[in-house]
């Protein structure tokens, strides 16, 4: 695959034009400004378009597709124990099969290869993702409510166990299983240590809510005397890559737990807004050199999975939160949306449009009126473009999308199936 | 003109599924569920199509595209003084007449038929308004810095009196000069005061900005004594129909005046966002009953004129400013972007889908993967759709866009000669 005189973002996030970019399997083989003496099956011409990496997305629940503006407009509280855990009481291993394929469309649609993701139903969601040729780091979300049980008494852990031993790795690596844990509030510390203990004797990754609203972190600190961030660390968790995702209520010393021990902070800024969670302090996170991934949360609280408009909303906010314009670049925007979900996933040769690394890639069309004129490529993407602007997305050399077309799925069926299984559990309600 | 079997947003903003909806002229002739018995030149099938009011953008500087992402990430006073004055110095009545024709594609793209203006080389603005069958509410926006000076020796007086003498009206109404006043601290009050009485001696409406920023509403306070809203109201202005932009730092009193004198609160939440002015307090706005209209300001800061985009920026900051989820509904933001906006520049005929109204009209794609399952339509228009999720626009009637064709403009010729504008300033910089 060639992509001939297009404009990409380098390595260091910087525009270059007119380059020639080359694909040989799953790795981009060339990128130069010259054409390579190659014959390529597929060549793409590049006039007017942008090639960059594709977006990750750092905290995801992929599968609520089926629940998008469902019990919109309720305070957090009623909205959950009202209407979404209701809802998911009657989920199916069929239903969220087709919501993750759905998800997964709207993924492909908004340019993202890759979702760090927490749900039921794991194994449908892995069906889903191997079949339509995407990635992601899955967790299923470790919640327990009594405090007399062990880690071996929960399903949730044994779960965890079975997708680890018979998917990990899968699909060419495509597919990651994270040990996650749902959140301080939902857990006790005896089988988050013993769940730790097992994330670190198999090497994998974790992930967890924390500090998502001012409640959850204020009655952690009544019940344990510390943050979110301090009881976790304490724990052992993050001796493990960590996700945290996001990270709105942090106090200064969590700030430093992540920058020591190297947690990512994946923030969601519109489920944050939607949610009336806060703000998280970005401009902090960078200042203390912690990664930053940028993340939309499931589709009921956003309600898309739309990383461009999920960068603008990660910029402005920081503006105004910080009364000065002048915080947070249009470049690390994008790096969050790419190389910094990457990095959180453990996925340190993707993210990046670097010869040898996997090749993840988008094409946006940067010849339309909003597009128009280029003072600046990177303030036309964060600030000026729609999500639709991609064109075409790539995951591991693979073309899966193209302007509306679906090459791994089949769209119609999927949408089919999904407003069936909608219609059957509010049937059931 | 029919639509056939569509969805639309009715007069009250709420949802009707399978209506036939007839065009005749510029008008709205026929809503109803039944076809009617009239033979139309054009007919479009509807299913999987909501038809809903344009969009009215009730603040912009809509030339302002040939400054797109030009010194972005600048504080302020830096970006204001050493790169978009010095830029706009150099605008020729072309530069500004091709600026105008490609706001108006990105409009058109966006849904807007209408925009409350306020810029410099107004004939330029009106013949491409004019030309392209689209509507404004255009204001020149009096600049006054020399005290000793009368109304009659200003330039931007005699320009405004000029341009509603030859042009109010025009265009079937569509064309209608507003007297504008840039703001409090570009302009002493004798020659506001004097230009007050002219628009009210041939009723017009008035346009200004207002309290957008913190700098600019205490410096009135220490210079008047009263804040901006108060100034401006002592000064008689607001016994016009008044648009009053931003608003963000208006005091109780100022939203007493605003709901005494019918003032419209145009407010920009991108805008502000990006230039740290801060978060309009739009719940406030609505308790008091003042009318709300959405505006996207120049799109050199926000910078486009996505009015989709810009519903959900507007609901979802007041959530966070309030801390409660609950607050601004999606119908909300879909009025303040549509019938607000007509209200504001007094085109009563407008902004709602009424027999007898204006066919001011926008066609939008719901059958896609990121708008679809439907719990609440209206959630999936402001929570989850994209800017181009708009299919088609119809203005006064007439069909100027759909599906990326320009059916009023010769889209090629217009960004070759903004190109050409840009390089030439650049290179006079």
């Amino acid at each position: 695959m060639l992509f001939k005189n297009i404009t990409i973002l380098d390595e260091n996030f910087d525009i270059k034009e007119n380059q020639f970019v080359a694909v040989k399997g799953d790795r981009i083989s060339y990128i130069g400004p010259e054409r390579p003496e190659v014959f390529f099956e597929q060549e793409f011409e590049g006039k007017g378009r942008l090639l960059m990496p594709a977006f990750y997305n750092a905290h995801a629940h992929t599968p609520m597709t089926l629940l998008r503006g469902y019990g919109g407009g309720l305070a957090l509280n009623d909205w959950l124990t009202k209407k979404i855990f209701p809802f998911e009481a009657h989920l199916t291993a069929n239903d969220v099969y087709y919501s993750m394929q759905q998800g997964i469309a709207e993924m492909l649609k908004f340019g993202i290869v890759s979702t760090t993701d927490m749900y039921m139903q794991g194994e449908s969601i892995l069906k889903a993702v191997l079949e339509t040729g995407v990635k992601t780091n899955l967790g299923v979300g470790l919640v327990c409510f009594d405090p007399a049980k062990k880690l071996e008494d929960l399903s949730d852990y044994h779960n965890s166990k079975y997708l680890f031993e018979n998917y990990h790795g899968r699909g060419d690596g495509r597919v990651l299983m994270d040990m996650s844990v749902h959140a301080e509030y939902t857990s006790f510390p005896g089988v988050v240590k013993d769940f730790v203990d097992y994330s670190k004797s198999i090497g994998t990754n974790m992930h967890v809510h924390l500090s998502e609203t001012q409640k959850e972190h204020e009655e952690c600190k009544q019940r344990h005397g510390k943050t979110p961030a301090q009881y976790f660390n304490d724990l052992g968790m993050f001796d493990c890559p960590t996700t945290a995702a996001h990270c709105v209520w942090l106090e200064e010393e969590d700030f430093d737990i992540f920058a020591e021990k190297g947690v990512t902070a994946a923030t969601c800024p519109v489920s944050n807004l939607k949610l009336a969670s806060g703000i998280c302090d970005v401009k902090k996170l960078y200042e203390k050199g912690i990664n930053v991934a940028l993340a939309t949360d499931g589709v009921s609280s956003n309600n898309n999975l739309n990383m461009i408009e999920e960068m603008k909303f990660f910029t402005l906010l920081q503006k105004v939160k910080h009364m000065d314009p002048t915080v947070i670049t249009p470049k690390q925007a994008v790096e969050a949306a790419t190389r910094g979900g990457a990095k959180a996933q453990g996925r340190i040769d993707c993210g990046v449009l670097k010869v040898g690394n996997k090749a993840d890639l988008i094409v946006l069309d940067i010849d339309q009126p909003h597009l128009l004129p280029v003072h600046s490529l990177l303030d036309n993407i964060v600030y000026s473009a729609d999500g639709s602007d991609v064109e075409m997305t790539i995951c591991d050399g693979k073309l899966l999308y193209k302007n509306g077309e679906y090459y791994s799925l089949d769209i119609e069926k999927v949408i089919y199936e999904t407003e069936k299984s909608r219609k059957r559990i509010l049937s059931q309600l």
